[in-house]
């Protein structure tokens, strides 16, 4: 990582964690935003972790995504370390379905929120990103109204699409 | 509500979420970042809801918290409508511990994202938006970190009384 | 949609949550209980959800079902929306089991309800319409009677095939 | 009961589901919505419960409300032997918040739905029955939507009282 | 069915139940009890159910063991309308893993129990019946003795293979 | 404990689950059956449990009813180590409502039933008790079925207070 | 904390979760192990938590028992640092019973293990902590021994008193 | 099992057990730490588990690893009746994910606590095995240290190849 770093850094706590975690890096790439990606565990690598968290707004991330699964700690302690918004997603595993990780990462104590989306939506870590930097950046406001205005006509499509199946 | 808007809107289904949602407020207040307060019920009053979500980032607005209990729409509805980043608080009812608030206001699909905090942590929502705003204002963002360290004084100080009861 | 619209206006937040409601449109059909079919996201299509609710009664329709999965804001922006009886189908995504989809339907304020029926069971959501209908439709109500007949001698029948399998 | 009864039949498994219930008298009250009150138990009353439901469409009622908790037979067994559209309340008992209530009334099998409303929510099971009553009755949709509009003016009135109080 | 009938009634809601209760068959066969099977839906056959538990205890039943799933109304509805004990089986269905059929069985008020055995367990439902039907006959409960000795023995040959495949 | 022991043995993982536990006593009483009453901790006394269970036939015990709370191992212990019938009571700790009762004492393995009743229904363990003896005594049976028609005349009586109370 | 510490290490994440954790530190004197006491937040002082960890071992500590809430990243977080068994007590808070709580501590990754005891059983912890010394010091096992035999005949006292009290 | 026996005794309720609890065996022997495997079930096997429980101390284990599923009483069972440290392994069975075997283990009352690690996670019972044994072995502690060095090289790697793949 260099000293001009992107604006977004995405960690995970495995490598095993990417089809959840890839699908935010493809979402902020459709908005032109830059980030790096890292594997950071905070039970396997927790100096790495602290390092990563502490010079991270120094470098020039604004904004990070950390996703973990299980007894998912990742974003919670990268949020005590750094004064940055964290967005934290919880990763699924083989067991419980992503409550356990939905819990270990949303129910942080007074004074350390982390921004929790839902199980296992990568991509709605990397839109919430979006959103953030979107607060101060009017161009990037704009595209985020443009996708929603999107999402509404593949709506209509896909109403098209149904309907035309059921000869109506 | 002017048209020149403070950076916060402050949202909620009920005044009865005032003990919840005032909690935001008061950390705002304490980093001296401006709010407005409004009841706002997704399923009670959807029309003025749509408006709200419809205007805000035009007004000014740069964050909104909402927070809602139960079968929560109100974080996700407003989310649906605004560009901007929307920070959700589940509130408990008297039922379910909050259970079915957490889920209904986190598990958003893909495409809308919700910024989850934890179950009645309105002082966590407050310090989450002044996170967000922070990531664009370098001063805020000082702040943060200031209080990170009173954080952890505190947590100093109350060890020191516990040893002090504890005669140890 | 014309103006002569059906009784029962069936709707969903995605296509792909078609498997589960085409057997609502299937129980309607077997009763001769007409019906229009609509792909309408409370989160992605937020003026078109309104739109319709609003326009349903004027249109003719009588009662409306919804189904939506998650953080399932549908049902319950629907029927804060119309007088309308409204009718809400917990559709199971890949996690979780439809248990947050089944909260985010059932758990409605005081004010607006949503008649919520099992997960992922479009057949009951539709033979509930026809039953709404039959309260004022005596022809209607004779064919529900006839219908729970044909139920209970289709499990005398299971019985029989059951015990002859057996040898018994 | 008379030949002549009521369109709403309100039962409930336990005179200590009155608390809960009587929440749906009120509302049925409120809208000018005639019914009857019955203690009515699926097991401890089985015979009883089987005659009422039987004898339910044939003596004029037109919407059946049934309360019960922990494992609430009754809303199904009731719809398993009438036509008419029956609404659940599930009461929640001293263990579970609910749960179990919920569960018990809303899983129901395809071929027999029940109209689940939210926990402990009897308000909602009366104002679901007038939507229902409404869907062939155009002043009652009438009264429904003016009720509406009084629940939006309510939420205003709140939040001008909750301004105040903050002094905003 | 005749006037002479086997001790144990052996009914579940569905024939697709059979996966599950037929281990209740194998289990009685084991210990020479004699069964009879039928399937009997409370919420599809609710007129049959009765008859059938009414009747019985004098058609020379003692122990009725009932299986079913989701809203699971029967054993309870069964055990409503019969002095004899009761047997449930939560059998689970494609959602919630049969906690929703557990707690529908399980959460008897007080006055009518059901004994309900783990969810997906018609062995054990089996295996019940025939310890409910030993408590007064010495014979029965001495196999059930030598059951359990053969249980222990199974135990020490799976250990023996375990070890050996390990090399230990 | 006399070698002439009572049909029924009632025991319990502490003195404090005498609350619930009382209730089982008291139904045992009004039908005239014997019982004994024994503290027998599981994780406390293994030693004296496994004697317990192991005597407890021989001594002319029946049926066993075994309270426990949490990580409840009696009732599936006792049941281990006798052939008799074993009813199991969830009592409900100061966490988690008892849902961890529930399941510890309910999800027994194939071959060791445990008859659970719900959670905290002491007095329905008494009357599952009373069913199981009644299988092989036609004059408890009788009792039974007596019983049964008081909680319906019960129901009657509460209905017609609660009606009166209405004005009704 | 001085050079020579003492075998045990008792931490938490707040002087509030005193009155769950003061029941460890009672039973680690009744054993006569010695122990310290700190507050150490894991998300509201990272840096003093790592500390802690990594200095444990070398300053004598031998077992440490960790206590958190909510997202409790404590137990875990220690784990990560130190090669030293830790012991997690899951602390209840206001909402959940102390579920996340539990799922946090207990639901580690492969590679580092949390010793995780009951919600809110601060004296198993110190239980756990002597049952560990005492896996290597014959005299501190021959008390836990002991200590087993005074628990088993404290049961017998009350039932004793129990049966007294019925009278029997 | 001879009279030295090693230090670690690797239990389980089943051979079905094994692909979960090997992983614990694996764990070991790449520590160099003996242990011999058996298979024990609580409700199977309940005089061979007091035996093997009661007899452990004396034979020269120091650690206990139990593993069960369902209502999973083998680990509280075997440390009730020994007092060496006893770790539990929450074995998931078909359905439930392994909550009703997480809350039968851990959820043990006080007095008698069982050191529980995560659903299905044999590997970290293992690990947690050798960290006890470490508490008084300074070879074992700085091997376990190796291991954890080991563990955060692992992720550097899976990083590097994560970021190859990525192009990055």
């Amino acid at each position: 990582m260099t000293e001009s770093a992107p604006p977004v850094g995405l960690i995970m706590g495995s490598d095993s964690d990417w089809p959840v975690m890839g699908a935010a890096a493809e979402a902020l790439a459709e908005f032109g935003v830059g980030y790096e990606v890292g594997v950071v565990s905070a039970h396997r690598t927790p100096v790495k972790m602290m390092d990563y968290a502490q010079a991270a707004a120094g470098r020039g991330i604004r904004v990070i995504i950390a996703g973990a699964g299980g007894a998912a700690a990742l974003p919670g302690m990268v949020a005590s370390a750094t004064p940055l918004p964290v967005i934290g997603v919880p990763v699924p595993l083989k067991h419980l379905d992503g409550l356990d990780s939905l819990l270990s990462i949303v129910q942080m104590p007074a004074g350390i929120p982390v921004a929790t989306v839902s199980i296992g939506n990568g991509r709605n870590a990397g839109l919430l990103a979006v959103r953030i930097l979107a607060a101060s950046d009017e161009t990037l406001r704009d595209r985020m109204v443009a996708y929603q205005v999107e999402l509404a006509a593949l709506v209509a499509e896909k109403e098209a699409t149904l309907r035309a199946s059921l000869g109506g």
